[in-house]
């Protein structure tokens, strides 16, 4: 194979660190933007450009946005009294795409984890407190991931702020929507059985 | 959904542009770009500003070079008598891959077609005479496209450089490796039936 030209290959080996995109969909996209219009690639390098600076953590819940507090926070018909603790901002992404939430997210950075050195500290968990405390919270949502340092992260937060008048659940798990039950591993079927409800 | 904050939403609109990349795999490169090292964004940049300005075609044969002329001219080894003309530097790239060829080629820029105004004088079709008067081409293959500008623009190179003491040929045509005779067009089939071969 004839080498390519060294800015060619150096977006070749750029694009192909992005998630999801093998060296022949990064090849694709050069070969696009190098036979396209100039103006294409120009507008690629602007918005690039922005990302970092424009792109911002909401002041209040955490959530990316352009200026102070994001869209959500903002958004009045959303219910202050419940808020759903999530680790990263594509968790909000991700319940937000699911539909259905009315109430405001709260974004802790991360999850405990004795072994990374993750602490109460580095993550936003004295803002939790503060926005249970100022914000009527009554029900506060665990939404932290399904593993051992997302469920270290739930039990935290219940024994620190747990009190009466705050309603503490965790999201449910168990078999995924489409799941199929013969490839679905023993420890999600042992949570499932746990999770089980009554049937209406 | 939450609207995304501008400068990420403008971001994932760019990154959908190119070929091969839906909405949400724009999105996860975006997020990836944003919650990864800056330095990242920045050697992205970097090499989509040098794309433009670094990468020029080869003065000889039309393919992608970093200067003068290109990675396969530059080849001692390769046959200067074996000429393989094709439209794109993309085909050059197809052919590289695939292995196997040890000559040169002649990238036209296109294919003839009265309809969208394109003309010999608007291909490289005058330096495609040079080279086969100067270089001592004794086999010209023909690999324009399989459709009916390439067989136009094929004819035409033929009808125009053909004489004696070179020998023309134009890439076979049939059913491809891999492919399912009952899942195969009958333009395909007609011609694979034409471009039959003595078995041995």
């Amino acid at each position: 194979m004839a080498p390519f030209p060294k800015a060619l290959e150096q977006l070749v080996t750029e694009f192909s660190r992005l998630p999801g995109v093998g060296r022949r969909g990064a090849e694709r996209m050069a070969f696009a933007l190098l036979t396209g219009e100039s103006e294409q690639t120009v507008s690629l390098v602007r918005a690039l450009e922005r990302l970092h600076g424009d792109v911002g953590l909401c002041e209040r819940c955490g959530f990316y946005t352009d200026e102070g507090r994001c869209a959500i926070c903002d958004n009045p018909s959303r219910q202050a009294a419940l808020l759903c603790v999530v680790e990263t901002p594509l968790d909000v992404i991700a319940f937000e795409r699911a539909g259905g939430f009315e109430g405001l997210y709260h974004v802790l950075g991360g999850s405990l984890s004795p072994l990374k050195g993750v602490t109460p500290d580095d993550l936003a968990m004295d803002a939790l407190g503060r926005r249970i405390e100022e914000n009527g919270v009554t029900e506060l949502i665990l939404a932290t991931s399904p593993s051992v340092e997302g469920d270290a992260t739930a039990l935290y937060i219940a024994r620190t702020y747990g009190r009466e008048d705050l309603s503490i659940t965790r999201i449910g798990r168990g078999v995924p929507m489409g799941g199929s039950l013969d490839l679905t591993d023993g420890a999600t079927l042992r949570l499932a059985l746990e999770g089980r409800r009554a049937f209406d």
